[in-house]
C-alpha cells in the first residue's frame, strides 16, 4: 500500500511556518556602484564628498562682486570691467576668488568686448549653487536594505561613493527531478518531457532578486535526490524541489525532507497548489513543489519569493489589482482558497473578467492569464454580473489596448493579430474560444469586442444572418466577411481507413473525434449527418468534444480518433491529410461601439490588407477574396 | 555676443517630431529560450510539439480499460487483476497501450497485492491529459513583439521552442562631455565633478530593456565632441550626449547637431528640462541631455524611454498613480508644464503630498521623491487641501507603511531610521527639515506622524512644552524626550577668529551663517543675542538661511561663513572645531493616533533600546540618559 496523506493547512499558516523557521544572516559584498542596480543595501550610506564640492555657478552669465552693483537702475546703469569686476561663467563653473553673486547673461548689456552694463542691483549668493546644494558630506544618502534604483546610483556617486556595500544575493538552487524530463532539445521522443519549470523558477528569482542555481535533472530515485538535496544545502540559501512533492510511489521529497530535516508543512488548503512540501534542511528552507506548471509557480510565489524578500528585509511589493464584473459564473472548491486564471476584457469602459481553464497541467493559462482571482476559502464562488477584485498579471494599459476577440477559433486571428502587432504596436488582440454560438452570446452580453462565427443555417442554407437576427435582434452590430475556408476530414497520412462521408464512419472501430457544443463545425457535422439520414447515436466518439481544430488533429494524430472534421491548415500542422467536405464562411461579427472606434477602424485596415490576404491564403484552405466586405450592419 | 536661443516646444510635439523621423528596423536575434527573459519576440512564436507529447495520468491511480468498469456499483464491484486489467500509474506517466482511463488511488480498494475492487464505473478518458491538452502543434503560443515573461518561457520550451527569435536590443551610446568631470574615484579634487549621470542613464536604459554604451568622458571641445557623435551614429540606434544642450558658451551639442545632421527641437516647454536638444544624425536619434540631473533624467524617460519602447513596438508602460491632497500651495510657472516632485505621506488613512525643492541641480530630490505632480500648461498650480494625481516613484504599500517625520534635522533621526529598519523590515521612515515651528505645524494640520523639535522658550526657560500648549491646545498630541544634545559654535579647525560667544561676531570681516526661520538653532542664537543685548542688524550673514546643521558645517568648511551654530557631530563630519554653548532637549513630538498605533509603539521600543543610545552616543555631543521618557501627553 502506498501511504496517503496531504494536509490541507491554510496557506497563510504555511508561509508564517517557513518564516518563523528561518534565520537568514546574508553576507555583505562591496561592489562598484555602477553594478549595483536592483541591489539591496547592507547598511545606510553617507556622502563622503559634498556635491557640489566647490561654489557653482547656476546660469550661464557672469559672476560678479554683489556690492559693486549696488545702486544699479535704469537710471543709473553700473559699468563693470571684464577680468576687474566680472567673470564670464557657464552653469556648473566654479565661481572665481572674490566673486559673490551670477547675473543671468539675458540680464545684461555687453557694451563692449571688455565692458558689461548693470540695470539691477543683485544679492550676494544670487545664482550660486553653494557647496553642498545636493548632498553634504556626512548626511545619509540611502538608507539600509533599500532595492537600489537607478537615480540612487546617481546620488550614491555624487556623494563620492564609488563602492557600495550590499547584501549578497540568496542562492538558490533548483533541482528538477523525473525519469521522463530532457534537458532543452529539437528532438523529443514519446514520453519524454522538455525540463521548463526549472527556467521559468530561475527567471523568476532574478526578477525577485536571488541568484538561481540549476543544479540539472536527477532521476526519480530516492538516494540520488536525497544526495543532491544534502549537497545542495551547503551553499544554498534555499533549495527547490521539483516535482515528487505529493504523496504517490514517485514522489519522494517528503520523504528525503523527513530524512535530512524536518517538514513544516505538506500540502496547502489551496486549487490548485496543494502538494507542496515545505521543510528545514540544516537551516537551509527547502521547498518541494509540484509538478504541474500552474500549481509549482503558484507555490513558487508563496513560498520562494516571501523568502526572498524576508532574506533582503524588503516588502514583498504588491501586483496592481482592478476591480472587475464577471462575465461568467464561477463556483469554488468548499474548504480551499481558491485561485482561478481570468481574461480581462475592457468592454465599453468596464472591465469583464471571465476564467480559464482550471487545470493545473496547463502552462498556456499563466501565458494567457490577464489576472488572478481569489475566492477565499468558505466562499462559494461568484455570480455573473458580481463585482471581483483580481490581481494583474498584464498592466493595465495594455487589458484597455486590447481587442477582445472570440467565438470560433480560427488561424486567421492569429494572422491578424500578428498583422496589428506590427502596424498598431500599442494594440494587442487576445482571442478565447468558445464556439460560433458563444461568440454570439458574448456580444449579446457585452462581453467581447469581435467574434469568429460561422454559423450554417440548415434552413435559409446561409451562414450567420440567421443567428444574428435571432440573437442580436435590438442590438448595434456589424458583421464583416473575414475569410473563406475549408472544412473537412482529418485523417491519417494516407487515409488508411478511407473515410470521405459521414457513411463511412459507421464502420465497426472508427471512433470520431466531434468538436464542443456551439461550434460551428459541429452544426455542419449535425447537418451532414441529417442530410443523410444518419443519427448520433450511430457516431462512436460523437460525444466527445475537442475545443479547436488544432485539439482535434491531435487527437487523430495521437490515435485516440480515427477522424474528425476541420479545418485543412490545423491537419497540415498536424501532417495529416484532409478530405475536404464544404467551402464555408468564417465571418466577425462586431459590436457597433467598437466597429465605430479607432480600434476597429484599425482592425478593418488589417482585414483589408493585401499583406492579411497573402499570408491567410499562404496557409492553404483559405480564400480571402471578400475580405472585409460589410454582410450586415444594423447601425443607423 | 553669445548667440542664446532656446524654443519653448510644447513637450507632446518635440516627443512625435522624433518618433516620426526615426525609422527603427530592428535585427532579429535567435537566443536560447532559457536567457530570453525581459527579450522581445521579433514573430509569432508556433508550438512545435504538442505538451503533453503523450496521453498522461492526470492523477496518481490505476490505468484501466473504462469498458472493464460498466456496470461497477457497491452492490456489484468489479475486481481487476493487476497487468491485464490495471497497471499502476503516478501523474504526469504515459498511459500504456490499450488502457483508456485512470482511477485516483483515492477511489480504489486493494484487495491483494495483485487485485483492486472498482465500486464505480468510470468514463473513458477520465483524469487523463490528453495529447496538447496544454500547447497543441501549430498553435501560437507567444505573439509577435512581445516582452518574454518567466512563464513565457516555460510555454516556449514545452512547445519545443529552445531558440526563439528575438529583437537584438537597441544600442544607446552614452557620452558624457564636460571638462570638470572625472571617473568615479576616491579621489576628488575642488572643481573636479564625479561623473554620474551616465551611470543613471545606464541603469534606466537597462530597465527599460536596452542595451547603454558608455563612452567614457569627453573634454568640452566641439571637435571631440563631433567626433565621438560621429563614431557612434555608426553602430548605435541613439545616442545620448550629456551635458552642454542649453545656450552658454561651452554648449556645443545643438551646433554638434546642426553641422552633423538635423535639430528637430532645441528647448521644450517643461520645468524643469528645458533645455534639452533632439535631433537626428545619419537616420539615428541623439538627444542632448541637460547637465542638472533631474532635467537629464526628465528628459531621459521623455525621450530615450518613449524611442526605445517605439523601437520594440511596444506599449510604453505607466507608472502607478495616487490620488492625494496638497499638504503645502504650490505655485506654477506660467506657459510651462510643471514637474514637482513631492512626498507623499499616509496620515491617518489620507495620502498628503508635499512638494520637494524645484532646483533641477539636486539629486536628492530624485531619491526622496515618492512621485511626480504633473502640472499641464497654462494651470495655475494648486491650493493646499486641493486633490492631486500623482505618478508614484515608490510602491504605495511602501508609502503606507511609512512613518513621516518632519520638524527639525538631527542625526539620532537617521539611527532611527537605520534601526527601525532592521527590526521591522516593512516600515520606513521618511524624514523632512522644515524647523521646529514647521513641524509643529505639521503635526497640528495633520501632514505628519512625528516632529522632532527642540523650541527654547525664553520666558518660561523650558524646551517645547509652552509651544505644544499654545498651538496644539485642542489636539490629541504626545511629547517623547529623544536626545540631549550639545549646541556649539562651528568654527575653521584651529579656531582662527578667536570665537567662543556672540560678542565675538562683531569683530570686524566675520560672515556668519544662520538657520531658517522656524528652526530651534535660530531661536537659540536669538536668545544669546537678547541675553547679551545685541541686535540682529549687528551681525553680518544673520538674514542668510541654511536648512541644517550639515549645511550651516559645509558653509563653514567651504569659507563663505566663518561660524554658525550647530551640534557636534555636523561640525564633525565637516572636520570642524566645536565650542559648546548649551545642552538642549531634542523631543520628538508625536500625533496621538500616531503614538497609539502598532507603527508608534514600534518606534518607542526603538528609542527605548540599547542599541540606540549606543549608536547615538557614539557620534559624540549626545546623551540619551532620558530618551522615551514620556515629557507630555494630552491624551485621555
Amino acid at each position: 500500500m502506498r501511504k496517503i496523506y496531504l494536509e490541507d493547512t491554510p496557506l497563510q499558516e504555511a508561509q508564517q511556518r517557513i518564516v518563523e523557521s528561518v534565520r537568514f544572516s546574508p553576507q555583505v559584498e562591496i561592489i562598484p556602484t555602477r553594478e549595483a542596480l536592483g541591489r539591496v543595501t547592507a547598511e545606510p550610506i553617507y556622502a563622503k564628498v559634498s556635491m557640489p564640492n566647490f561654489h557653482a555657478a547656476a546660469m550661464d552669465g557672469v559672476a560678479v562682486k554683489a556690492e559693486m552693483t549696488y545702486g544699479a537702475d535704469e537710471q543709473h546703469p553700473v559699468c563693470l570691467k571684464r577680468g576687474e569686476a566680472y567673470v564670464e561663467v557657464d552653469t556648473g563653473d566654479p565661481i572665481p576668488e572674490g566673486y559673490d553673486a551670477v547675473i543671468m547673461i539675458e540680464h545684461i548689456h555687453q557694451i563692449d568686448d571688455d565692458t558689461i552694463e548693470i540695470l539691477e542691483s543683485v544679492a550676494p549668493w544670487q545664482h550660486i549653487r553653494p557647496i553642498g546644494e545636493d548632498v553634504v558630506v556626512g548626511e545619509v544618502i540611502i538608507a539600509d536594505r533599500h532595492k537600489l534604483r537607478p537615480v540612487d546610483l546617481g546620488a550614491l556617486l555624487a556623494g563620492g561613493n564609488v563602492t557600495v556595500p550590499v547584501l549578497r544575493k540568496p542562492r538558490v538552487v533548483i533541482i528538477p527531478t523525473g525519469t521522463e524530463l530532457i534537458e532543452p532539445s529539437d528532438q523529443v521522443a514519446e514520453g519524454e518531457i522538455i525540463e521548463f519549470n526549472g527556467t521559468v523558477f530561475s527567471a523568476y528569482l532574478q526578477e525577485w532578486g536571488a541568484e538561481p542555481i540549476y543544479h540539472g535533472i536527477v532521476k526519480d530515485d530516492y538516494a540520488l535526490i536525497r544526495d543532491a538535496v544534502k549537497a545542495a544545502v551547503q551553499d544554498a540559501d534555499m533549495v527547490l524541489l521539483n516535482a515528487g512533492s505529493s504523496a504517490g510511489r514517485e514522489d519522494f521529497t517528503v520523504h528525503v525532507v523527513e530524512e535530512l530535516g524536518e517538514v513544516l508543512t505538506h500540502g496547502v488548503a489551496t486549487r490548485p497548489g496543494k502538494p507542496v512540501v515545505v521543510g528545514m534542511v540544516e537551516g537551509k528552507p527547502i521547498i518541494g513543489l509540484p509538478g504541474y506548471p500552474v500549481s509549482a509557480y503558484l507555490n513558487l510565489e508563496w513560498f520562494a519569493r516571501t523568502l526572498v524578500h524576508h532574506y533582503y528585509g524588503l516588502l514583498e511589493p504588491e501586483r496592481p489589482r482592478v476591480k472587475a464584473t464577471m462575465g461568467r459564473r464561477i463556483v469554488s472548491v468548499m474548504g480551499a482558497e481558491d485561485f482561478i486564471r481570468v481574461t480581462i476584457g475592457c468592454i465599453d469602459g468596464q472591465f469583464i473578467a471571465n476564467p480559464l481553464t482550471r487545470s493545473a497541467g496547463v502552462t498556456m493559462s499563466m501565458v494567457r492569464a490577464d489576472g488572478l482571482l481569489r475566492i477565499p476559502p468558505g466562499h462559494l464562488g461568484y455570480e455573473q454580473g458580481e463585482s471581483v477584485d483580481i490581481e494583474l498579471y498584464r498592466p493595465l494599459e495594455q487589458i484597455e489596448n486590447t481587442i477582445v476577440a472570440t467565438g470560433s477559433h480560427d488561424l486567421s486571428m492569429d494572422v491578424l493579430h500578428s498583422l496589428l502587432r506590427k502596424t498598431n504596436p500599442d494594440r494587442f488582440l487576445v482571442s478565447s474560444h468558445v464556439g460560433s454560438m458563444g461568440g454570439i452570446l458574448a456580444i449579446q452580453k457585452g462581453e467581447a469586442h469581435a467574434a469568429g462565427v460561422h454559423l450554417f443555417d440548415e434552413a435559409t442554407g446561409t451562414y450567420n444572418l440567421p443567428y444574428i437576427e435571432k440573437y442580436l435582434r435590438d442590438q448595434d452590430v456589424v458583421l464583416i466577411q473575414l475569410v473563406y475556408r475549408q472544412q473537412g476530414w482529418m485523417v491519417k497520412p494516407g487515409n488508411p481507413r478511407g473515410i470521405h462521408s459521414v457513411h463511412d464512419l459507421l464502420q465497426p472501430g472508427i471512433t470520431y473525434m466531434n468538436r464542443q457544443r456551439g461550434a460551428g463545425t459541429r452544426l455542419l457535422f449535425d447537418y451532414l449527418l441529417g442530410q443523410e439520414g444518419l443519427d448520433r447515436d450511430q457516431i462512436y466518439g460523437y460525444s466527445r468534444e475537442a475545443v479547436s481544430h488544432l485539439s482535434v488533429a491531435a487527437a487523430v494524430a495521437g490515435g485516440t480518433a480515427d477522424t474528425g472534421l476541420g479545418i485543412y491548415s490545423a491537419a497540415s500542422a498536424m501532417e495529416l491529410d484532409f478530405i475536404p467536405v464544404a467551402e464555408e464562411r468564417y465571418d466577425l461579427l462586431l459590436s457597433g461601439s467598437f466597429y465605430r472606434s479607432v480600434e476597429g477602424e484599425e482592425l478593418l485596415a488589417c482585414i483589408r490588407s493585401e499583406a492579411f490576404a497573402q499570408e491567410v491564403e499562404a496557409l492553404g484552405g483559405y480564400s480571402c477574396r471578400d475580405s472585409g466586405k460589410i454582410l450586415y450592419s444594423s447601425l443607423s
